[in-house]
Formats: structure tokens, sequence, C-alpha cells
């Protein structure tokens, strides 16, 4: 590999504006307010708990003892990606040397980056530096949603709940509550969704999203199986698998219908295992499923031929179908590198064969998940660096290739900016 | 990479004839007749409808019109290899330049495509520049076959019907008519499947073939339990799944013995989703599974030893369980790099690993499944190319590594000479 | 990729000293004993046996019939990386050229062979030569273990019989005459396990491993659950999947149980297929299965949080699953590249992958699974190279990675030190 080729074209990748389609910065505090929020992120709790265990630390909620017992572990996760990170941030944003993580007490780190976190033109800075476009948020029903910067952040609606979780009452509470009724029925759960959506449309809402379950399947559901499913919910009574499989079921198609109503694309990110490691950190209690099938999402994708469903798979025996599926169908869009699969191998991989093989207008490149704008400019730059890797390989491969035509930088870098810039607006900002 | 040494290695890899082991190519209709059957191939027509859905395009019979809306579409796969496929056709073989596809009218492109395709030495030119010295077909038991170029062309016996639709009253009688008899008994059955078989064997047949669905499970299925069976399917009464899967366990196992009777090996395809988006244009409804396992073909493999196995897989999961079964098992032989994984990334990965640790005569590298020769060219390129990567990092990698030998140029070529030439050879052609 | 850098840190990774955490190799004979020990090895008689069958190979006892027949099926075999560590047992130990195994004949290789190996500094020239600092060990509880170096090799529990096969009156029988106590009952089996651990722990165990089923589902099993399959067991009566299932759930559990009571490891290697191909030579007859899940494991993992587990897995669809699972459970730690997955191109995956986002101290680099000593140098070899092959690339990435610092070729073999001693030395000999 050309190395000067790929920092060429990673430089002018770096420069384009960030549209961030999926994270969970909230509208209310975007940015964080001590080291704390930064290094008590689940990706930092979750590998000095694998790396070094102590039962107690999952149940710390002492800003300051998180932040020790996190740095004091530090030196055990320098290898990773997730380290790299963190010194962007403390390079770019909080005046901490990356070798100064290994080096300084946590104690020290903590003032250190709360002298900058404290000055006025904090937010500001990192906003520019990070060179955000657009920030995509994931927001429950019933937030309120006022007073942000809604030029910068969009609001999604986040679905899970409805779909797996009406079982409990504080969540039907919620959405009873988002909804302005009661929900008596089935038919009151689809009547609420349908405000919920109305407001969220009026809200500016860019899509609605939801992750799963493995071995999901999607199929069409009777309101009279609905309404005994709800009965049973609201009588307080525990749901057989099937039950819930069939709720969720129902659950998935009243999302997208609504979705169609709106004319909102669905983002589905599929097959989590949810609480797989219980004595796990907050965050960090969930894992990939290597056994799972787009194929139960056949009658989601057929029955709504109008909705846009952008797709991210959590397992890497999926990449292929996931790929596959965006080849030929025309509602499926494969959509950045989700969770465990966010990582240099993974997306490498992925980068290539979806550039290969799908229209390149239906890739949308990458989104950083994170809960502080902190975290979009390092993750946005590992994946960068991939893409420019990839796009690199390809131009040179363009030289000698018997079938392809010598592709140029600038023609590779139009390739980057349709997946960074061009399909991300296309498919959520009209 | 060193580029050179790729380009030295491809440059003699592309100089090996063609044995095109397993194709969709007409006996009485080798070749395109117009742009329409270049265009109007599935991966193309899918592409396009992926990239800009037309609900109608699905059904649009008229040559002309799939033309236009397929070139219309063309700037948005211009980043496939699907894409660069077709540039090739049109640079060697239809005079269009590979700019034109993307700035030409539809209409200038059919007329030039028709221009080529009418001059008097036009299929002659095609098979020379593409040096194409076998094409194996894909034949229903009841095609004539007669009147073509047996040196040239090689039937082979398509069994998918066989084993999965003699629930379907159209399919029996094709089966009865290619056989002479009437089909009242499951031992009918068995008996057209010998007469059919013993009839392309006399045609020169190569292999009996098939696509299989997911999950599969072979197994000993009794002549009593056919029969029940069969006499359901008579009665036009529907299939369980048990009755379903047990059907495709008699049927597979009818297929082999006749494998084993005529001497002639049985090609695998396993795992395809058919009907998955039935929405999609004809041949782009399919798609992979990813949960799948080829430990449903234990019973065939082991029930068989006398049967060659050229076996494909669909699903990226699958190339570690059909590499370490090559490895161990005496009659399962790799084969090709089968429609979604026939793209770079894939083939790359299995390439290298099934060189790593197939004995190098198992392996037959490569087929085409084209509809008709003009794509073989292309395709065969975009393999050669990745082969001679994976070749040419042997020989790289052979200097400095600990464990090998140092490998030559002329070597590396020996290996791929076995897998493009001298092992479809000996498998097929015997 | 910089050769040079890569030919580097190979030199250095292949100085260090070697800690072979998992072999079948004898205390009583670790060393082959002739040519048949070497070209014995299910490595080469399941190759010879796969490129040019015959039946009766699977049978032959006649050590120079195994090493004939092998010896003239070695150019089929010559692309292997399997062929590669023959030709460095030849050329480090048994003073034959590379060359030599393709031109002269099986018996004059097997006569030289023995000459090496009858010389008396042989075995001290191969520990020597190999630079194996340790080598661990599979026994059975009834191994009595006496008279072998302890200082080299050190024992580890193998418990696959307890939780799979104590259908087997004979593997009962081994039990009870390991623990000298009879099994009446299921309580009689659990403590007759805590006899062989304690046994086992005053004999310097490293671990307990097991290789499992694919599939598997640890959950809590009651002891009257486990009495009533012990008793059909003791009956004589087949089990059905369900019992076979929870009593390998009880098995599991018990192993793990006492794994915790003398404060030592319990080594997965999860999901093999035994016996898929019962035809196949011996050792060469099992498969992986590209369906199976570490779900299964969940119970497991959770329920004993103090138990270690370096954990294999046998599916290249498992790899994330697998880094996933390590990354965020404290007590999961990725071991080596078991069986089919130790091919070059799955260890280069795995190995970045783990790298990338898995804590360094938790990953145990590699084993080599070898039956005698001689194997050991070659596949770590192999093993070492390909890590070389990843240093090399993050040392090269880190002059340009945009979230990276300057890794130094120390830094690097900082890393390739910690997989190959420090973390073997820190998980097995504490």
């Amino acid at each position: 590999m050309n190395l000067d080729l790929v920092n060429r074209l990673y430089r002018q990748l770096d420069a384009l504006p960030i549209y961030d389609i999926h994270t969970h910065i909230r509208a209310e505090r975007p940015f964080a307010a001590s080291l704390a929020d930064i290094i008590g992120y689940h990706y930092y709790t979750e590998l000095a708990n694998s790396a070094q265990y102590r039962a107690e630390f999952a149940d710390e909620t002492d800003p300051a003892q998180v932040v020790r017992q996190v740095v004091e572990r530090l030196p055990l996760l320098s290898n990773t990606v997730q380290f790299d990170w963190l010194t962007v941030i403390g390079e770019e944003f909080l005046g901490i040397e990356r070798r100064h993580w290994l080096t300084r007490s946590w104690s020290e780190l903590m003032e250190r980056a709360q002298q900058a976190i404290d000055a006025p033109d904090y937010q500001e800075r990192v906003l520019r530096r990070s060179n955000v476009r657009r920030i995509y948020m994931t927001n429950a029903c019933d937030e309120t949603l006022t007073g942000y910067d809604a030029g910068l952040l969009v609001p999604c609606l986040r679905t899970d709940a409805f779909v797996f979780e009406m079982d409990k009452p504080g969540e039907r509470d919620r959405l009873a509550r988002a909804s302005g009724g009661s929900l008596l029925t089935a038919a009151d759960f689809t009547s609420a969704l349908e405000i919920v959506f109305r407001r969220f449309h009026g809200l500016g809402m860019a899509y609605a999203a939801i992750s799963t379950v493995p071995n999901l399947k999607t199929r069409p559901v009777s309101a009279d199986e609905a309404q005994a499913i709800w009965e049973r919910m609201l009588a307080g009574k525990a749901l057989d698998d099937a039950s819930r499989q069939a709720w969720a079921a129902f659950g998935l198609n009243a999302v997208a219908e609504n979705c169609q109503r709106v004319g909102k694309p669905f983002h589905l990110m599929v097959g989590v295992r949810r609480g797989a490691y219980p004595a796990g950190v907050s965050g960090g209690r969930d894992l990939p499923d290597s056994v799972n099938s787009l194929a139960g999402y056949d009658y989601l994708f057929n029955q709504f031929p109008e909705v846009r469903f952008p797709t991210s798979v959590l397992a890497e025996s999926m990449g292929l179908e996931l790929t596959s599926s965006a080849w030929i169908r025309h509602n499926v869009y494969p959509s950045g590198h989700w969770w465990y699969l966010n990582n240099p191998v993974d997306i490498a991989r992925e980068v290539r064969r979806r550039l290969d093989v799908v229209p390149a207008s239906k890739l949308v490149g990458y989104y950083s998940d994170a809960y502080c704008v902190e975290f979009i400019l390092p993750k946005f730059r590992m994946y960068k660096y991939e893409l420019a890797c990839a796009l690199a390989e390809r131009v040179e491969r363009s030289q000698s290739h018997p079938n392809m035509g010598a592709l140029s930088e600038d023609d590779a870098l139009d390739l980057g900016r349709a997946l960074l810039v061009d399909n991300p607006v296309s498919l959520f900002e009209r």
C-alpha cells in the first residue's frame, strides 16, 4: 500500500464535514462536563473491568472513583483503538498529552481536563475542531426536546421499548404520557404510536431507530393476536417466547407503518444479546450472536417497499448477508459499523466489499454512536483512515487491474464524499 | 505487494485457456443477440432496481426499455465490479469505450452494440479473444441438446427440480417426458432418473448439479417413506416441512446414486434462499443465509465415497467449513466463488485459505455462471487478478518466511494452472 | 508491508522462549521415535487420504506403510503449510533437505530420519534448537504421571470424558480407578472429580481443558436431575438428546467448580463435530460447524466469575464473538488459533482484531497442539511470522494514523512478548 497516497486521501476525507447519523448525545447536555463523562464511557469501564476485575466496580457511582479506577488500568488497555480515541480527545480538546494518560495521576488528569472543559470557548472549539455539521440523536418518545441547537442536533425516535418492552408497566406509562391517552387496547397502542410519530415528525425527526434481539422473525400479526397479548401484558402475566416474538413482530410492523406514513427511514441495528454478562458495567453487558440471519427480516423489507431501511448488523457472519441484501433490495442501505464491528479489521473488510458490489449511492459510511460530542472526532478519524486505505488500494489496483479504468484520487474522493456526506444527506435530510 | 510481480503473474494466468466449469449458457444461442442480452443480465437489472427502484421495472419485457432503464442508472453503479465487467465487454467485443456507458444515450449504445454483434466474425472473435476452451452448461432433463458445438459446449444435468420441485405437476411432467414413461410411484421416479442420467451420459455430460436451500439435512429415506410423500404430491396435497425435507433427502440420494452409476461428479451449490425478495427482478430475488452449515451434508458425503462433490457455498460464514471439509474429506472439492461470494474481498480470502491447507490438486479455481459467452472473459479476469495477487504474496512471503522454501514465479504459475486448467480437466473431462 | 521490518520483528519474536500452553505430548515419550511418529501425524495422513483416497489407508497400522503412503502423496500436498512444517522438521532436526521429501524414496527418508533420531543428543538438540521453555500436556484422569521432566512438562487435566462420555462404562471405570472409589451416584461422580482435581493439583496441573460439541447450552442442573441421568447411564440405557445435554451442563459445572476450588483456569475449545467423516483417518474425522454461538456459555462464564476461561473457537464465524466476549467479560481470554483456524489467513485476521480491542494482557498468543516436540518449532514459526506481519503493519500505520502515537519496534515487541510469554506465564504458572 502506498502510504503517501493513503495520507493524501485521508487528509481530504478528514476535511469533510461530519454528518454523524447515529449518536446517544443528549440535547440538554451534548458535551462532557468532566473527565468522568469521557472516561466513564462504557468503552473504558468495560475494558478496565475486563482487564482487571473488581466486582464492586460495576456499581461505582462516584465520578472521581470511576476516573481513578479506569486511569489506573489504562496501561492494560493501551494497545486498543479505544485508548487511541481517548488520547485524541486529550490532545485535541483537553490539553492532555498522549503519554500523560499512562504517567500522570488520575486526579491530575481530572483537574487538567476540568480546566479545559471549563474554558468559555470549549464547546465551540470542540465543534469547530471536529468539523461536525450534524448530529443525530437517540430520543425516547417522552422527551421534551426543547431548547437545543436544531441546526446541529437532529431528533430520532428510538423504538426498542414499543417492540420489546411493552410488558413493562413503566414503558407503557411513558408511551401513554407521550401520546396523551390511556393504553387499554392494542389499538390504543397503535394510535399512541401514531401520535408520537406525528409529534416527532413535527420536531424534525430524521428517522426511527431500533436495536433488535438475535433471530427475530418478522411476520404479519393480526389485530386479534396482538390484542390477546396486550391483555396478558396489562394483566401483568409473563409472556412466553411465542407471545414475545409475536408482539415484537407486531410492534415492528407498527413502527414501519408510521415510518411510511411520515416518509422517514427506519434504522435497524440487528442482533444484540442484551444482558449476556450481568456482572458487567453499565453498557458493557451485551454481546453479539454469531448465529443470526437477516432472513427474519424478509417480511418487513418486503411489506414496506416505500420505507428505507438503513441497516447495521452486529455479527461478522452477517456482513455478506447485509451487503447482498443492499445489492438487490432497493430499500436496504448498509449503515456504518456497529459496536463490536466498529474496529479496523471489520471496517476494512466491509468497506471494500460494499464498495465492490453495492451502488455507492446506497452506502451510509459511518456513525459514532457517541454519548458526548468529544468522541465524534476520534471515531470518525478511525473510520476515515480505513476508508482512505480502501480507496488508496482501489486507486492503486485500478492502474493495473484488467477490468478497471484508471481511478484518479479525485474519483476516489467522490466515493468517500458519497459515503460520508451525500448519502447521509439524501437519506436523512430530505 | 509488488505490483510488477502481480502484473507479470496476471499476464501469464490471463494467457491460460479458460475452462468455464459452470455456466447457464444455452446450447442453441450461446452469444448475446443484442445489448439487452448483456445489460439485461440480472447483475445489472437488480443493481439498477436496487439503486433506483421502480415497481414496474421487474415486469419490463421490452428489451429496449430494459436497456434504457439500466443505462440511465449506470452512473449509480459505476463503482461496482459488475459495471467493470460491462466495460470490458464494451471495449473488447462491442466497440464501446468505457466512458461512453456513462455519457452516451441508451439508444446509441444499443445501436453500437448491435453493429458489433451483427458482424459476421463476431462470435469467432469473442471466443478467440476470450481464449475459451470449454464451457459447461446447465441443462434441464428434457432438453434436446442437438446441433451445438460439442467440442466447446459440455452438457451438465441440473437436478434441482428432482429434489425440490416434484410437488409441481409441470416438473413431474418434464421428467416423465424426458424419461419416456409415466411416474406413478416413487420407484418410477427413481427409474426415470436412471433413464435421464443414461441419456445425459450418452450426450457426454460432465456432471450433475444442484443448488440447495439452507439448512438441508441429508439422511437415508426408505422407499416406503418416499412412496408416501410421492402419493401426497400426486394427489396435489400440500407438503409439510418434514415431508418436503424428506423428499429432498431422498432426491439427493437418488441423484448421487446415479452419479455413482455413471461415474460423474455431483456439483453442489449450497444454501440459497429462493424468493426472499419477491418484488425483485428476475434472477434478483434470492439471497444467502448466514445461518447454514455443511453438517447437513455429512450423510451424503459419507454414503457416496466414490462420488466426487465439487462444492460451492453462498455464505461467508461457511468458507472455513468448506475448506476444512475439502482438507479431510477425500470427495469434497472447493469449487469457485459462487454468486454473492463472487467478489474480490471474498475471493481473496478463500483463495489464500484454500491454497494454504487443501491439496492444490483438489481446488477448482473458478466458473463464470454466465448466461452468454461475453461475460466469461471479464469474470475470469476478475478472478485471475485476485489469484495473481494471492500468488504474488505467496512468492514474496516465501523469500522471508521461516517455514517456506523460495517459491519461483514458475512454481506460482504451476499452482495457478492447477486451479484453472489441470483440476477442471481431471475432475470433469475424464 | 515493509518486509525488512517484518523480518526484524520476526527474528526477535523467534528468539523468545516458547511456552506451548496446549499440546498432546506424552510425558512418557515426548519425542518422535521414528519418521512414522512425524509423518503419521493426522495432519499428513488426513491430507494424504484427502488428496488420493484409499479406503484401507485409514486402518493401516504398519508404520512403514503409513510413511510410504504419505510420502508417495507428498507432491499433492506440497502447497500446504502443513508440508512446510514437515520440511522445517526435516531441515532442523532430521538432516533431510526440503526438496528430498519430494524426490527421495520413503525408505531412504525413513532411514535418514532414524539416523538423526537415534543420535544420543537428538532430544537435547531439538529442545535447544526449538527454544522450548515449557510444554503443557493433555492428561487423562488415570494417568500415573511419574518420571518426567517436571521443569519442562506441565500436566493439564482433560475433562471431555466427564462431560460427554459418562454413558460409556469404560470411561466411568477410569474415573472410578482414578478416584479410588466406586461411582454409584451422581454425588459419587462429583466426589470423584474432586479427588482427581486434588491429585492433579498436587502434580502441579496448570489447568483443566475440554473440547466441546457445537451448540452446547450451559445451565444449572439440579442434583436430582443429574442423579436421574446417572441412573440411566448406569443401567446402560441410551440417553436422549435432552439428557445428554443436561449431563454435559452438569459436568461442565462440576469441572468449573473444581477449577474454582483449586484456583486453576478452565481452558475451553469450543465447537467440534466429532466423527463427521467416519471413513477418515484417526484424528481426521472431525469438522467445525459454522452454526455455533458462544451464547450457550453465558451461564458458565457468569456463574464462575473467579474461574479464568482461556477460550478457543473452531468456527471463523465465532471470531468476533470470542473477541467481544474477551473485550467485556473479565474471565474470558482468547487463546491461540485452534485446529482448522490454525492457518495464516485466519490467524492474521484474529491477531489484528484481538490486538485492536482486547486488553493485551488477556491474549494468549499460541499453542501448537502437537503430539511430539518436533512440531512445536514449525508451528510457532508460522504463528510468529503472522504476528510479525501484524506488528509491522501496526508500526507502519502508527506513523501516519491520525489516532495512534508512533509505535516503536520495541513497543511492538513488548506486545509480542505479552502474547507469547508474559500472559501464558501469568495465566498458567501462578
